[in-house]
């Protein structure tokens, strides 16, 4: 059985899905022994602590003669001492163009089959890839396995069902008849989706894996030979994803380097040389904005980004204010606010918020959010895990600065104590309070736990404010608090323009900075945060060319 | 019944049309009494001369301060001394913004109604429209008819189908439901295309509708309002469909202003003024090469452009050379070689042609293709009607300057007589001989009658030649002949990695030039001659933006 019929009805239900954008997930997110197996935990454990100080092993590409690695432990702030091959430009295009051929002539039935099978073998390192987050990310334990693994590899596959749709959206064949009155005229037409060319894709430090897969798997289907770069802080997670990727690419006959691995250094950094070199035709990128921007404008190349966005919170009405603000003190929390979907600018009204009992001040406001935000941080049993650490030491700075800012704190930063790991990076939020009027302040992104109140005259300029920043500075999530239908109306209407997703009323366990898989458009490509979007077709579509070839029946050559 | 009741059945014809890509027409080619009704042609040439020496009728936008008008007919030397409104362009923009929101807002079903009507409006002006067409762009009286009005209804039908397509591929809405063991998290989702903004749509000389009404129809069907900027040489031949479109808008609710005519005139071109304005977030451009670059490189747009290309004819092997040839011929006459996808450079090897009867020489290949040339241009009967006129001087004056160069000559350019318009500006083909070296005289665009024979060391070298022309100079056709299964192949696989479309083998009454609506992608967006593509889902999709909405179910606001 081909690895297309083992696949088959996974992809044709990951296809259905997409359409449906109901609940969907090939890859159960629960970590639990149940599901995974009693020792799987333990297992991945040991296969990340056996990792540590050695060339990474399992890369099927062409030797290097360099090997490096600059990865340290958020958590102990140990190097893992994982090398890995490092190329020079030069010859990871060589590589990349050696295995293009092969792999643009492949049918999408086989590329689809082959990339399915490399998300089952990553799925059986999915507790190693885990550990690897967390020491690279700093991401808690929940958090490494599920963004990392399952809700990766779900955004892979939702990658490839996207790519084999689009590459089956016209036949490869058909018979063109035309009646001309007395005769007809018939050509046999064909057509081919034709691959753009080399493929770059450079990911983040905060997610390895989840930002990058989705660019490297939908530039695979679509027949283009992918360099993964990965940031150096964060390369262990997704070189056991290539490796198992690589192992399935050899097995069924292609070249490993139709994938390869493209490690660098602080020291010589080569995003730059690779992205403006000629040979390569796409580009994915997560990280900053002006990196972000400075690749938007090369020129004969099809660019994807993900960069910085100003995420804001609109609150106008609320029916349980508590339900509300734990809700939204968890969303601040959750890995220290350095997902790209973490609010950071809230929005209230001087007069307050409406609730059932009547209108809460802003300063009540301020002091109940600093309240349900020391709830979950001074939990000992969840703080840790939700927190996790601080991946970067500038999120930290930065932190430090804003909490030197003096009167307008209502919460400061503290560090949290992570009784696992002492040295941990961490801090806990810190919330200000700014005027309306200080927009210097909040029009830009400032990454990490940072929750800024804003004291608006009403819900009409907050929602001004919300899509002013979101169609000037981008915005990836937005979430909005009303109980009113007309103003919900006009939150949507506005916020679209800005082409902004709203979570409307969110409280309990779902949280603004959630985007699914198979229904969430992630990004939406129309706002400053990126010009890419899991996934929508324009992100598959783009990476590849419909040519046509036609002939009169008779003449077939032979 | 609604417009979209009434034309449902059509729709989705056309959609259906689009995925099979067999023969598909909605509006019938022939100009015949039978079809379009025994006075139609008369009726048309009446309402056309009507039409000539006063202010166009029938538009529906707002008032203009300044009427003005340039076009000159190439059969009469003569201007048609009609006038059009002129406007600033913060006139055109603003008149845009304030139809924006009502159009955005309307349902895929209530564009698409309206839009297809507007087809049936035009239809019941396709003569109209013909003359028109003949006496800006010079085009023969079947081409004008044929191109300017059914296959450019077939063009727009088939953008108004993959629009719509697109908008409905998606759910409106739908309950995301997902299980977490003891209970299940419920979130409503909604999603909205939201349209990208005011839309440009830049028109040329020679197809004034065929060229602008695919991105004008994309554009309106994904709800951006338009501006129409045709070319100051060829307006009324657009001026009569939007008038026809207006009107439909206008009985529907709408502004008029969702699509406005914005001529200009030579003295005060627009269209760099409009495309940088920062409200323009769309522009679709057919033209020049030099302009369409700086065009692209607009930032915050999304750009389709149809550009400059050179086209190749690769000839390896025949079976009867005369019916090829004959082909060819009538491919470099038809409306003397100003069709974006008119041959221009002939590859064939030194060796000559294989043919069942031997090898013909490369001299003998040449005497014999300026034969069939002498054939068409010298048939009274046809010629004038195939030839049609030369829309520009500077056309004119660089076929007279190609015929200066002396020896290389194998059939020099005349002056057609057109008994009909003795002052017709007119032009038989020119065929000259160059040498594989001599690259610098076949890398470009000879706009024209003008066909270059160029003298090749074998087919490899003709591939390798049109290959490299398409990647670095754009390509939009090419022909390819050869009786060899495995040339064929090897020609697909170079010719699709410069990403154009070739025809293989065509004799008779089909040509390389003729691209057919509903099945032949027309540009593939792959290489420099541009990046848009009729109509292909990437041409609908960038116009818009997919935007969620999700709340709790039991958080529904009231």
């Amino acid at each position: 059985m081909s690895l297309y019929e083992k696949h088959r009805l996974l992809l044709e239900a990951a296809i259905e899905a997409l359409h449906a954008r109901t609940f969907y997930a090939a890859f159960p997110e629960n970590p639990s022994p149940k599901t995974y197996g009693e020792t799987a935990d333990a297992d991945g454990k040991t296969a990340f602590e056996a990792a540590l100080g050695k060339p990474f092993a399992g890369l099927l590409q062409a030797n290097a003669d360099t090997w490096a690695g600059e990865e340290t432990s958020p958590y102990t702030q140990e190097s893992l001492n994982v090398s890995y091959p490092i190329y020079s430009t030069a010859t990871l295009i060589d590589n990349a163009k050696s295995s293009q051929k092969s792999w643009a002539k492949a049918s999408a039935e086989t590329r689809a089959g082959i990339l399915v099978e490399s998300l089952m073998r990553m799925q059986s390192r999915f507790f190693e890839i885990a550990y690897a987050t967390m020491h690279t990310t700093g991401q808690g334990y929940m958090m490494a396995f599920q963004a990392s693994g399952p809700h990766a590899a779900d955004r892979a596959l939702e990658a490839i069902a996207a790519g084999y749709e689009e590459l089956k959206r016209f036949p490869d064949a058909t018979l063109w008849d035309k009646p001309m009155g007395k005769f007809n005229i018939q050509l046999n037409k064909t057509w081919r989706a034709v691959p753009k060319g080399v493929s770059l894709v450079v990911g983040c430090s905060t997610f390895p894996t989840w930002n990058t897969v989705p660019g490297m798997y939908a530039s695979l289907m679509t027949g283009n030979p992918v360099i993964v770069k990965p940031h150096p802080k964060a390369v262990l997670p997704i070189a056991i994803v290539i490796a198992e990727l690589q192992a399935v690419l050899k097995e069924n006959g292609f070249a490993p380097e139709v994938c390869q691995l493209a490690a660098d250094t602080q020291n010589h950094l080569i995003t730059k040389e690779l992205a403006e070199h000629q040979d390569i035709k796409l580009i994915d990128y997560t990280g900053g904005s002006v990196f972000g921007n400075y690749l938007e404008t090369l020129h004969n190349k099809t660019i994807f980004t993900e960069k910085a966005g100003v995420n804001s919170v609109i609150l106008d009405s609320v029916t349980d204010l508590d339900a509300v603000l734990n809700n939204l003190a968890f969303s601040v929390c959750l890995y220290s606010g350095q997902m790209c979907t973490a609010p950071q600018n809230f929005f209230v009204p001087s007069t307050g918020v409406k609730t059932p009992n009547g209108q809460v001040s802003f300063e009540e406001v301020a002091e109940k959010f600093a309240a349900c935000l020391r709830g979950v941080t001074q939990n000992p049993k969840a703080a840790p895990f939700v927190l996790g650490a601080i991946q970067n030491p500038a999120t930290s700075e930065r932190i430090h600065n804003v909490n030197g800012l003096g009167s307008a704190i209502v919460l400061a930063s503290e560090k949290l104590e992570n009784p696992q790991f002492p040295n941990a990076r961490t801090a806990t939020p810190v919330i200000l309070k700014v005027k309306a009027t200080d927009k210097a302040v909040f029009s830009k992104e400032l990454f990490g736990p940072i929750a800024l109140l804003i004291e608006t005259e009403n819900t009409a300029q907050s929602v001004a404010l919300a899509k002013e920043m979101a169609l000037e500075h981008g915005a990836i999530s937005c979430g909005a608090y009303t109980t009113d239908a007309k103003t919900q109306e006009f939150i949507m209407d506005e916020m679209a323009e800005a082409c902004t997703p709203v979570s409307f009323n969110l409280t309990g366990g779902i949280y603004l900075n959630q985007h699914a898989s198979f229904s969430d458009f992630h990004v939406t490509g129309g706002n400053p945060a990126g010009n890419a979007s899991f996934t929508n077709p324009e992100y598959v579509i783009k990476r590849f060319t419909w040519v046509g070839f036609r002939q009169p029946v008779e003449a077939a050559a032979v």
